[in-house]
């Protein structure tokens, strides 16, 4: 049974004084803290390209995994819109040459924005299963300071620049349980790329988001057997402290269970829910997650994830 | 049991005279028919968008499967490196809208080259397994006539436009087999985008496929219990008559079992294979079939497609 064995990640050094920035757009402190949710936003060097960003955090996870060894690796997916150069080829080919990963290695770019990691997730453990692949990762890495307009207020506040990775594979901590995908291309118009500059329509995005994200995770609540009441912890996509209080108030009192956390980068699109991931699902009375990530398309996603109580012995079963 | 139900086409009605294009080079037709292998190479309209012809593509489907209804698709796989616009949101959202496919449909667009149905097929086959959906649809559709330099004369009597849809389900008409996947970004610089243009070092691409492509071939075959001699057919990309001339050298005696036509239309990128699967794969006494992708990455994929001899029967266990 594949599910999630670990996640890293790489914020890059460079920082962005968000106090700073909203001071031009006549903006305060206390703005600051309570629309966007960071006073700092994270900024990849200039030089650093996405694929540099994968790399950083695929050996950000070998360290910390001393299981996973690099010529183990038989499936790289990069979750990204904003790739290495001009998008062809695709990223993570170049991030397999990088790492020195095998030449079997199947690799292959999903282009998705703040949903990405939901879908991934999905895609990845899907592809090696089937095509009988024993270890896989899972890279977000959608650095939105190449497109970021910075005289634009809404969004030069908003996004920071992050790359995590998680490694697939049998004998997980976490499993994947039910999830459910959503689309609206109708909605397309309202985060899109634009002669090479983001521009997003934020009330759109904030119906959008209020409108179907709780009803998803009480869908997919329900295929796992659970509720809102019974679930531990529900970790969103990281939009905005904006979006995130909406979302609390329409999770009603099962709203404290949402995290709200910025992790001091940004909107880091993708990464988000993986940041969340790895900063606090270790706490062991965790027993099972929902994660929800919405956005460009207009693309959503939600899944359960239920803890692997018994490795050892699952994996006992496993070898019998 | 999941895999290959129907696969349809789309060609843009434009046509490009590849003798009249070959003269402004000074080739003549002895050249573009034993170099390149059409005399014809497809062209969208300029008005056209990628997801129009994903759209074009998915309604043939619709139109020979009668038994696939729209509101029965749940997951749209797109594979393009040349979407819509500048590529963010994803082309699959936007033909989500364009078709009218339900709001709770998985798309998400993939970004490989001429590796793309390869992997595509098992990408879309792996989610929908581990999401639990009955019915998706796999579209190629990457237009190069978007970034094709007409004054390039390797490239320009190379590329045409098309797109396909493969149905993807239960009781299938093609079962997938055992696949293998390459991955080489050493070779990134051998195809790839610059400045908005298409750039090959077409020698290298030769070397590239003269190496990875049959040793794949017979790993896959091995897999599947089969090789080169008790395999019906080879269903190569079709990059150009070189590049197949050159396979067919490497498949020895067995070089006959591989299909060498650009259908008219020219390279198509990840649409070649599906379409020499619409145009041939009906054949009766063809029982197995070997497919390998190879190009942008460099990546490359090679797998076995079975037929199911016995869908009705298949179906009936399906439903103990």
């Amino acid at each position: 049974m594949i599910g999630i064995k670990g996640i890293a990640s790489y914020i890059p050094a460079g920082r962005i004084d968000n106090l700073v920035q909203a001071a031009l757009f006549e903006r305060d402190e206390a703005f600051v803290m309570a629309k966007i949710g960071t006073g700092t936003l994270a900024l990849k060097d200039a030089a650093e390209e996405t694929s540099d960003l994968c790399v950083a955090a695929v050996r950000n996870l070998l360290a910390k995994s001393p299981a996973l060894r690099l010529d183990a690796i038989e499936a790289l997916v990069v979750v990204t819109q904003n790739g290495d150069a001009e998008g062809l080829p695709h990223t993570s080919a170049i991030a397999q040459h990088k790492l020195g990963l095998p030449r079997h290695t199947a690799c292959l770019d999903v282009s998705l924005g703040c949903s990405g990691f939901v879908y991934g997730l999905y895609v990845l453990k899907g592809l090696m299963e089937a095509a009988n692949l024993k270890n896989g990762v899972l890279v977000t890495a959608d650095p939105y300071s190449k497109i970021v307009d910075r005289s634009d207020r809404p969004t030069a506040l908003l996004f920071g620049d992050a790359a995590t990775a998680t490694w697939i594979g049998e004998d997980p901590i976490w499993k994947l349980g039910p999830v459910r995908f959503g689309t609206d291309g109708g909605g397309a118009e309202h985060l899109v790329r634009k002669k090479g500059l983001f521009r997003m329509n934020g009330r759109a995005v904030l119906d959008f988001a209020g409108t179907r994200v709780v009803p998803q995770i009480e869908e997919v609540l329900q295929l796992a057997g659970l509720t809102l009441d019974t679930v531990d912890a529900i970790l969103l996509h990281q939009g905005s402290a904006t979006i995130i209080d909406l979302l609390v108030r329409n999770l009603g009192e099962n709203g404290g269970k949402a995290i709200k956390d910025l992790c001091g980068v940004g909107n880091t699109v993708s990464s988000t829910i993986p940041l969340l991931l790895e900063r606090y699902a270790d706490a062991p009375n965790w027993r099972n997650l929902v994660i929800s990530g919405f956005g460009v398309g207009l693309s959503w996603g939600s899944a359960v994830l239920v803890r692997n109580t018994c490795p050892a012995a699952s994996n006992e079963e496993g070898r019998k």
